[in-house]
């Protein structure tokens, strides 16, 4: 059942999340056939540390791949496949928010996802081996199979069917997006005082490393779960002059009530 | 300069600061000689862990310590502060939202801040050495005192005015406090689906080491900074059940375009 390493892959796409998974499949020893990308130049650089072909042209994509790997953003991702020569091989798609049957409804067409709980960046390699891998295939055997690739990356790879999986992309949007832009705020706020940013890292990465030794909601702390108004107050009044800001302070800290109240 | 090993101080407060600043100070070699505390069960464990002694009556206060430190809720504050007796000490408190001269106003009394920019737990010992701590008092020996003390403590000491300690505790609301709620919002919709929340972990992780590499406004991910109008909708459906959530989803990231084109 194992994918042998054989297997010949074609990556379509070549930003962050193609690049740092052809690079973990390419070290298990996949061999990544080709790398198609509309722009030459973010190709360059994944064709560069990939070694690889590569085209920017969909009518030279290689036919005879196993699995042709889909990374772009949802928003791309149905001019390529409406264009995309028909091929033998497993489509499968990295999107957390897209179904399984993105590539064509019905089981005419062997279709998948593989969707990696991450966010990826240009600069920072990102370790697979303990990363949650969700996967999901329209025909059982290519589940398998795909379950199997998954698991020479990954130790915690979890079958998920497309909705459940849109609730997981909704979850890791409040716990990587959002939090990443309230970093931003924070340092924001910092910069207005020529204070650098980050004198924040240790309380972000205590933060972090508080509710991962917990829960996140056994570990709250701050005005709105002490119920102290009148630091609240203060802090509305000090965002007088950014209401957005202002208005996301007293939703937040009322939202800080609320699922505690919830939770009873 | 430097304050002697023999400075005797008193914590007055055994919550979760009162007992890890006292604990860092003591394995420096300080003598904390009393533990006040309202509530005799937290001080209990406190006084366990720092082998001290310990009252709950402001009257048995030690009047010759050369440091009383506060570490109370600021609610609780003003009425400990009413009742204290008068010591001729340093009276120096831990918050991040009071001012210097909350025990008394003008230059009478001996007194100022030691504030550290951390989030403190019951379970985790949190490491002093690069944790920044900001420091004030009214009388300028005593700063340079507390500067002393305090570098015993960290290598990240920093002067600050109560007026900029504020707008950095606001910073440390949304950094911390608010990005914690995040996690357990996140959480919350795992749960829901059956999935435990904990494969949120390594995302977590990164998030907050991606943008400790760089800066946050720098690393932003997502629909909303991608403008991916059609990804934003479903999340905003998929959260019509719970209209609290899905305006904070809808501001969130509205502030995130907002901030995008505040810095250009």
């Amino acid at each position: 059942m194992n994918p042998p390493v054989e297997t010949k892959i074609v990556l379509v796409g070549a930003g962050n999340v193609a690049t740092q998974l052809g690079m973990s499949l390419q070290e298990k020893g996949f061999s990544i056939v080709q790398v198609y990308s509309r722009t030459p130049i973010s190709a360059e650089m994944l064709r560069n540390r990939l070694q690889t072909k590569f085209t920017h042209d969909l009518r030279a994509i290689d036919r005879n791949a196993d699995l042709y790997l889909f990374s772009l953003t949802d928003a791309a991702l149905p001019e390529i496949i409406k264009n995309f020569p028909p091929v033998e091989g497993l489509l499968v798609h990295t999107s957390g928010s897209l179904s399984a049957d993105i590539f064509k409804e019905g089981k005419s067409v062997r279709q998948g996802v593989l969707y990696p709980l991450q966010t990826f960046g240009k600069l920072r390699k990102v370790s697979f081996d303990a990363l949650p891998l969700f996967i999901e295939a329209n025909h059982p055997e290519d589940e398998d199979w795909l379950e199997a690739l998954a698991l020479t990356l990954s130790n915690r790879v979890i079958r998920l069917s497309s909705d459940r999986r849109k609730q997981l992309h909704l979850a890791a949007v409040f716990a990587c997006n959002f939090t990443n832009h309230l970093y931003a705020l924070a340092a924001e706020l910092l910069e207005k005082q020529n204070l650098p940013w980050d004198i924040l890292l240790p309380l972000i990465r205590e933060t972090a490393a508080k509710a991962a030794d917990s829960h996140p909601r056994a570990v709250q702390t701050g005005p709105a779960i002490r119920g102290d108004q009148n630091v609240m107050n203060i802090h509305l009044e000090m965002l007088k002059e950014n209401p957005a800001m202002q208005e996301l302070y007293r939703m937040l800290s009322r939202s800080i009530r609320q699922i505690e109240l919830r939770q009873k």
